[in-house]
């Protein structure tokens, strides 16, 4: 199928271009009879705005959303539930110079060698502000599975060299307490710091983002292709500039024995099946085991560089770019609220896929 | 939909538990006109095949398969094209002892979760045995490939904390001129004998697999949810044990700056647009950009141990485990073809996918 | 999957209730470079509009619609191409009165049962208004096939116990000429008597209309589930008050002896493969085979009378009907634009996914 | 996506040519803990097979079947349950003479013009025979229906012109009690002879067959595309030779007044919703209603005549084709099992696919 939705059940349909005149998103399959709490989505979505903070990118967006259908006297009615997102403040100017370049690392090449055309501004539907749309959908899902139990989040766990240090429980207001979005405060100022720097320099940086979800309960997943450290990957390394995922142990584990990666089953004093350690990230066999799930997205550093940079021109002449624009010179921190609503669509889509007894 | 298909035009369909019958795959959307070279798939399989080498399990499967249908005359017919592999060397006698014990990082206990009832011989459908049935159809993938151009290679590039070295192209006759499949022979020689020193250990280890595939050219995959990456991602994280991904960069390119992570384009010789680096992976925005393509995939040590370990019972007592049966101690080895298998189902259904003109 | 989605490759997903802020439609796979004849939508949706004649309901709606994503400098990107109607003349009062009551052989009770949520003005999700979605994705649809050579046309064949009569091509033009839209101009004159004289009793009445596409070349459809006419008759029988579909000779050819009923080949002057009769309908084995594709579709009378009616209250309690608001004495003329876009619909399906060779 | 495979939850992929080495079935998304009564589906198979009486083919074929996974200690285990048919008495040689041949009415001309390769021992993919495993994997989900109170019937209501009479009820033993399958003993004996006469003649005939389900609840099916009465439609015109379908009142439905065709709701003693007629056929916008769900299919005459008719080569050239083989005169008596079949498939997958609640 064409690649502008993603889950079976809980099924995401996301459109628009980020200069274009509004970008949206369908949801099919959300159950009826959820009364939506609206302003947990906007909360959800201001954390992902542009402009938030003097980190990120100024674009002017207040990412005010309508729902055009599927809600009734504030609760779903189980037919299409859909956003709305008009783009208000999409200035194209920036972009028109460079309509005839490609710019490096971005996906203006290879969307006109797919498509033989383009949308130039501002990246079209190759754009960050694509990820709008998920982030709303994300935020229902949120609502849904915290009926069952599952609370998810995500924090900044690395930017260039800086490696945050922490343990424990991560909560969101730990996480909001600075702008990287880091629950290590001594790490999360200097990663502001060099954020600032590179900013300064017209360069970018990149990093990393762990997300943990709890309360999932041991048995959701599908077993084959369907493996809920699959579907989470998928998710992931779907989101613009990913290019690393890792559930539970990721590439450390790799270099582990069994004897020290292997995560020894015990039942704890109220009865129920847990391990002593989480190697396995919550996941095994593709199926929740009933710990927390555990995940890492890296990041590239952003592609959009305030500084000459070699390039062609789309008929191969050999050129010069220095964009203009607005862009952020590091996405991890608008990124995490992106890591949670990609995690919250695919395990709500995994919850409803859990199918029926006999 | 339940997990047991992936792929939307090159779909492909796995059956079978690891003891039961018979495993198979049913390839619906393979064009027709294929004329199906046997013997390469043959070889695909031999290189997955247990009892290949005194590195991996002894179990002897010839695996041998039968085609039930889908190919007439020595060519494809367009309809489902099926492969059926017989059980020959099934005993199912070791797991006897351990059929109400959940055997630590295996799928016993989620699967018990998820489902209720398991085929608790060989681990059932949560067996690498599985993978025979994705060999089987990434070989025909591969030759769909081959006549777009493209070829895939992987090999093992880590076991335990032993790194290989080597640079530039990588054939397969390198990759398998020793058991470990690792085109650095100073290393392999070390990784085996790593993996025998584990082994002897009642141990296991893990290790990480690089794939690449070149000749892809620019213009295959989707923009947004259907990324090249995403796909890919997706597709190794399915296989058993695997808990990592990368695509260029991956996590190395998230310490980086923008400045030295882009990729610059430039005309070649011959008229192609290139890039000069290739931290990108041959992938941007999620389509191919001509470049190869390059990930890699972090496995975790096998999860059966011939030490005692501690766990329950499936009443939640309990319990001290200590496996019999028949066992890789490292995985990384047998799980190349099974990479490049997986690599060649995603890029044969891009291909498929990639839109025509109006 | 949810409901709301029909095709594979050209995949359109509808949104909206009937008295809910919008109405809309997401194609995905819609290829790129598709210059569109806004126009020609334009012309389709004035075709199923209320109030286009004194015949049908004089809800007022202008069906304008705005495009929000997927077009740029009037070409098609390739990325989701999104259609947006506002409910302008919504006028729920009518419904007030009535939404305790189940209205008989409508979608209220049936909709509870499912949703347990029931957006009760105007039918909310069930409503004919729906369809409007339908038209403009139809439109699309018809410009890409118009490219590939073929034309649809739709028109009424029956009304009630009135059956046209009329033979060889039939044009737009021709269809166009009396509101009924039947080709025979003496019975669509009787027709229209007939749905007067209904209206004027508070009644409604059945009818029966018949596609035809010509110009689709043989080999389009898939062979077992996805057979062309399997594909057509879901497309239909997703029309709201379809209950019959038939293909080529249908019922009438139940009746018949294989020889009597049987297309025999032969090759025309041009060298072209064709039948001599086409009681296949165009279809043969679920694929085309170059002659017209000949549908038809039974549509019951419209369930809302103006009379009283016998009924339950949500609680079950008897109940007397006798609504208001705006509706049609019969359906089939404007369902005729209907028709033909999801005609249109599933053809453009097929013809995207007929597989390209090796 | 490719056309072999039906259903989202109870998602069902055949297999196979009719000359083939085999043909099967793969069930993906069947809940586990399923006793399987194998001698059920045994029973189903029976009514299908050829030779069975001396109305059908008499290709000899046991149709025993081999489960080869997703079955353990006789309950399903939730991963793929696969059906195998292996073909023992196919016969290619008279299918010989006709290879370069387009048999009429046939798939043989557009299978060719869809793929370019064709097996022509016995119609291949396109054969009936492909139905052997519909009918397995339908045996499977009517008892899945049955554990939720739905049993399903379907009968010959006409062959050629002659129409049954009967009323009220119609059990499976009535309908075997006939060699034909028609409830109607009388009409019955006429089908009998009209079917031996058509036979002698070297010729066939059509005819019509309605199934029906009770005991599903009100409240399955999805709105919009995915309507109770859409995915039946899809389902029984993927049968071979069907070209006509309804629910409910259908073509008779088109004729009427909505005063004489809506269905009227009533409580009845139990405090249960119903409507006092059925014209709707039990499913209102697209969603069961609790009454019986009703419909009729029309197959067209078996296409195979033992008598001389025009056709042409695979080049075009004129020629007179005179089929040998094994044929039936009249395809409905065999058909009653499929259409069985395919209504339980729809009816559990739609089951599986009623959305919880939140």
């Amino acid at each position: 199928m064409p690649g502008n939705s993603t889950g079976t059940y809980f099924r995401v349909t996301t459109f628009g271009e980020s200069h274009g005149a509004a970008l949206g998103v369908v949801i099919d399959g959300c159950p009826a009879n959820l009364v939506l709490n609206l302003s947990a989505i906007t909360d959800d979505l201001a954390r992902r705005r542009p402009g938030q903070s003097s980190l990120v990118s100024p674009r002017k967006e207040a990412d005010d959303f309508e729902i055009v259908s599927g809600l009734f006297e504030g609760r779903t009615l189980g037919s299409p539930l859909t956003f709305l997102f008009r783009n208000l403040d999409a200035d194209a100017r920036p972009y028109e110079a460079m309509k005839d370049l490609y710019r490096p690392s971005h996906a203006d090449f290879t969307t006109e060698a797919r498509y033989g055309h383009r949308d130039w501004r501002g990246g079209g539907r190759a754009s960050a502000r694509e990820t709008v749309a998920r982030v709303a959908a994300g935020a229902v899902a949120r609502q849904l599975l915290h009926r069952a139990g599952v609370e998810i989040v995500a924090w900044v766990d690395r930017v260039g060299d800086i490696d945050a240090a922490y343990s424990g429980a991560v909560s969101r207001e730990v996480v909001d307490a600075n702008p990287v979005r880091c629950p290590d405060p001594l790490r999360a100022a200097e990663m502001e710091a060099l954020i600032r720097q590179v900013r300064k320099e017209g360069d970018t940086v990149g990093g990393v983002i762990r997300g943990r979800a709890v309360g999932v309960p041991a048995g959701w997943g599908e077993p084959v292709f369907g493996k809920m450290e699959a579907r989470l990957a998928e998710a992931m390394m779907s989101i613009p500039a990913a290019k690393g995922f890792t559930s539970g142990s990721g590439f450390e584990g790799a270099r582990r024995r069994g004897s020290e990666n292997n995560d020894a089953f015990y039942q704890d004093s109220t009865g129920t099946i847990r391990t002593r350690s989480n190697h396995s990230g919550g996941i095994q066999g593709g199926i929740s085991n009933g710990m927390p799930v555990e995940i890492a997205v890296a990041f590239k550093p952003v592609a959009t560089l305030f500084r000459p940079q070699e390039t062609v021109t789309r008929t191969g002449a050999a050129a010069v770019i220095e964009p203009q624009g607005r862009h952020d010179p590091c996405v991890v921190p608008r990124a995490v609220p992106i890591v949670e609503a990609m995690m919250a669509l695919v395990l709500a889509d995994l919850r409803l896929g859990v199918s029926r007894s006999v």
